[in-house]
């Protein structure tokens, strides 16, 4: 059975990515350039789906950053240091509807693929408080895939899969570890250097480096600060 | 107060317009450049935002056809002279998921500019079958994108709104008669002639010109055939 699998070059889409080939998909791999500051996301997903050797990879151009909004496709600063305690504030990081976006296009493909399934890598535990990342929204979504789309009525049923939703970051890395994920490959943060090494400072950075640490185990990344 | 509006130059989307500036709002006209097979539409939709005097126009690619799978988008011949008596039959000219990819934009966009109105021309009577055109499919993404968004979950709440969904294709060609449209600058065929004129056979044309001609009204377009 063929899936369409979210992938980002990130530790979680990654994670999602290999769970899903344990599972025996057809795996087809779907990144955006969405106009995101870091082309370096760009190249991890490359290197990602070569490592699982994945023939079916598309690459959409969508020019989110036309809207702005966001300190991912913008000219605003990514927030170091922060205080993740309180989840509940929203960070300027968040990319409107930027799920709403991805899983709509995931949904284009599977229909036209003949394929009912469908995985993004979000997490409602160790995340960033982006409100596309719950259950509630995830449930909601896979209802409106069934109502929008001629496969939907006639019978059959979009399933969106997020194997990662109730995990820590650090399940994350020994589920990704034991099914032999490469993170060296993958890239996470929101504000590299030029050399595409990550900060060590942002959410995302501080998030995975909570993770791997949890985990007991060590980030192969070379962090610019730590 | 600001409202999206999605823009493709086709009759209803341009009659959609003309609701929505009766009703005051402060108009922000999304067009998709999505792969379709006729340019003329783009052009169409360029042509109507003017007629209206509208300052915000955004056009976005979005590379549908590399998904294949459509009439419009794909190397699938346009049907003619269809039996539309069986609305229960989707045709090939469906693309799949192209409202929710659409209305996915629109509410990246509107999250961006503070507005929570979104206008879509979809009409469940005189229509080609498509099931994200039907009221609980609609419905179900607004659910969807006040869960998807920041602003959503912080209180305030998205409207997709549609004006002509209830009404006969005769009805929209009255109302929009009345709101002053020209709709010889609309272009609304699946399959145009090289010189852009309408082919007066597809599924399109065929529901326009039997409006304009229920509503008594000529139609200013140059069909190729009739």
């Amino acid at each position: 059975m063929k899936a369409v699998v979210l992938v980002s070059g990130g530790l979680d889409s990654t994670t999602c990515l290999a769970m899903a080939r344990e599972k025996g998909f057809d795996l087809y791999a779907l990144t955006f350039n969405y106009g995101q500051r870091h082309d370096h996301e760009l190249n991890s997903a490359k290197m990602v789906v070569d490592f699982f050797n994945i023939q079916n990879h598309s690459i959409i151009d969508i020019d989110l950053a036309q809207f702005g909004g966001s300190a991912l496709t913008d000219q605003i600063d990514v927030p170091k240091k922060r205080d993740l305690s309180d989840m509940a504030d929203i960070p300027v990081t968040y990319v409107p509807a930027r799920n709403t976006v991805f899983l709509s296009l995931a949904l284009a493909w599977a229909e036209v693929l003949g394929s009912f399934d469908i995985f993004i890598g979000v997490n409602a535990l160790d995340y960033s408080g982006y409100p596309d990342c719950r259950p509630e929204y995830i449930s909601s979504f896979e209802k409106t895939a069934n109502l929008a789309t001629k496969a939907g009525v006639s019978g059959s049923s979009f399933r969106i899969h997020t194997p990662l939703i109730d995990l820590t970051k650090s399940e994350i890395v020994k589920v990704g570890m034991d099914l032999g994920v490469d993170y060296s490959l993958t890239s996470s943060c929101y504000d590299p250097n030029q050399e595409g090494n990550p900060c060590g400072l942002c959410d995302a950075c501080y998030l995975r480096l909570k993770g791997f640490k949890e985990a007991g185990i060590i980030d192969p990344l070379n962090y610019s600060n730590q």
